[in-house]
């Protein structure tokens, strides 16, 4: 079904993998398109309750693909970058930075990421480097192999931090990590993602599915889904709330739909009769008032 | 005096114990009005210089208390939810969300921690579950003991995260744990609670409450009431300021205040005679302009 | 050339040195005007790639000099720091708060950090109180000798914290550990500095120089300058960016700008062919647009 990556859903778990392995899952235009819409189909399908994202073979993403050389970020010199919607440089030289095709495509699939209504866990295999990193920001928990690598070389290669990530990482990772990390560009190991906050924990390589699995599994097994969407994105987007009583206003009014819910019902009946819960609110029939409360910028406005 | 709490002042520090141990301590509207009371007296009463909140018996709060079985969230169907206001539930069957019962009990008293003149420390001797754990988001510090259990369970009984939770948590622990322990609703250890940065340190149960009453004591004896009253809502709200200059300017304006007043001519000579000090100033009279800097939202604005 | 500071480099890293060791490098009006005067130059200067702070002797910075005694912060009375602008205390005893005098000099120190162009480490070589730890936060790491302690003892003193650390603070180690620390004010060890996230790691006092500088030669050896300014400004905005979407606009445009320029053909070519990157572009000429991308705000707007 697509060409860089596989979709595969296993009792309500959908494992993403990142699947050029002869390129280190370098990532290209096309992942970028092809993770978009795996995403948007996640979102839409009432049997997927938790996504995990890794990486075939070796490698999570070893970052940009940078088969075209010297001319990777040059992207008016770069045809694939068009988009069929023309150039942004003018013909005196200058750029139109309002034009759509100046967009970073690490940036649109972290955004993606963030809006995403299930959790995503990150379970990175091998060396995350450049995007192979950043793109795993907005994702809910990473996981890594003993063997993996992580750097944020970008300050090596001459350009910035992209994806959103100037965004991301000092949410993620504390401002203090997030310079030291960026402005060396240095490749660093398993442990020191771990100290500095990017990792939750560390495993063998052999093992790391299976436990990235199991936390999917917790979350399917138990959590309502309705509950989590809204969850997800009430704990995003209260980082852009100013103040606590922002979030008070809406929580109180979340907590009052969900409360008259018929999940509300069978979670406190299923926990008082210790029995597995059998939620029958969906995502795609039953998101209540005022979901959504945030109304989603355009990257154009 | 009250109902379900205890209030006790001991050397300025005022002890707070949620009081239904029979119940874990579960959280009923009567302790929402108890604990917000309890807060206003003790920021009246220039005799607290500290606060600490513990838990009777074995639980510090089990959670919300779930008595009435499946309609405990139901809260248009709970008489006691109403608070003489009516119901928001309309003729049609809509629901008026401005009203003013919609509001989350567990959100007026994390919003009243938050505004609080004085520190306050979370002695957490047990578990802590649902608002049990939501309430102490606010708190200055959180202690533990090694019996304690936490639990952000929500998402496992079909809601969602209260008590203005999604803007304190992310700012607390980091949004990544926050985003892990909230869709997951899964009960976790006091190591896995320190080692995501919940709580400060992990303690025997015998010691935990000396423990507790030492940190409150060093605030007592050493710092000036009118500098941590000052201190502590400058932290908070300085998590609202745009940029820094913003806390630039209001620091210059209170160093200037404070720094003329007789806490400051205090605090210095008796650092340089390297003797205790004692404070003139009181939080009762002497809090400086620009104090409040802020304005406070009201729920309905 | 400066009266309390050092100022040296050394193959492109800059070592500033808090140069008052007799008064264990306390803080003074002239230590204030010398630093913001070396990080004009610094940034002015292309022959400057990263900057180390440290201090002479066996201190870091005691905080502010108390030679003034009980008078210390009771800037009215104290002619040196009238700066010829006549004073803010009105004739009838009210302040001015609006007068430029009340700028708190700690805040104009931490705020010239933080516009820094190049990355700032910190290497506190001994004791860093009050301002000798709040003028650390807006550096970019921040590692300590084993002998280093600290404090926030602003509430011992009667006053309040200032250089917009209830800004810095939070963001740096969480609200928990900044409202733990200021509210007491007591002095802790260089382990509890690392536990809390305000230091990046301990090390023996006769070896912290030297990892300090590596860390320096790191940057300066590897990274592009410009991307680093570029960076190091990014990460900081960052915090300011209400939404990831804001992040993910400018991102796009700066990428596309930088991936034209020599430095990201230099930086690519360089990595495929496995040798060290020589990058053409330069702070002082190469700044892209939209740089500068924030509106710098006065003290006084």
């Amino acid at each position: 079904m697509y060409e860089t990556i596989g979709y595969d859903i296993d009792a309500r778990v959908l494992t993403i993998t990142l699947n050029r392995p002869e390129r280190l899952n370098a990532f290209t235009t096309t992942m970028c398109e092809e993770l978009i819409h795996a995403f948007d189909c996640a979102d839409a399908d009432d049997d997927v309750a938790a996504i995990i994202v890794t990486g075939a073979g070796r490698a999570f993403c070893a970052g940009a693909d940078l088969s075209a050389g010297s001319a990777t970020f040059d992207y008016a010199n770069r045809p694939d970058r068009q988009n069929g919607e023309g150039s942004p440089v003018r013909a005196d030289g200058s750029v139109d930075y309002a034009h759509p095709s100046i967009r970073d495509n690490g940036g649109r699939v972290s955004m993606r990421i963030y809006q995403s209504l299930k959790p995503v866990i990150g379970v990175i295999n091998g060396p995350a480097i450049g995007i192979g990193v950043t793109m795993t920001l907005p994702m809910d928990v990473r996981i890594a192999a003993d063997t993996a690598r992580f750097g944020f070389v970008f300050s090596r290669r001459g350009i910035v931090p992209e994806a959103a990530s100037s965004w991301f990482l000092p949410r993620v990772v504390g401002i203090s990590r997030a310079l030291e990390w960026c402005t060396s560009g240095r490749i660093f190991s398993a442990e020191e993602a771990k100290e500095g906050g990017l990792i939750r924990s560390i495993h063998p390589a052999e093992d790391l599915l299976g436990i990235g699995q199991a936390m999917a599994r917790e979350i399917a097994d138990n959590a309502a889904p309705v509950s989590v969407a809204l969850t997800r994105q009430m704990m995003w987007r209260g980082l852009s709330q100013a103040t606590p009583m922002e979030a008070h206003r809406l929580d109180s009014k979340l907590i009052y739909a969900r409360g008259r819910a018929a999940d509300a019902k069978e979670g406190v009946t299923a926990f008082l009769e210790k029995r597995p819960p059998h939620y029958p609110n969906t995502v795609g029939n039953d998101m209540p008032e005022p979901y959504p409360w945030w109304e989603e910028q355009s990257f154009t406005a």
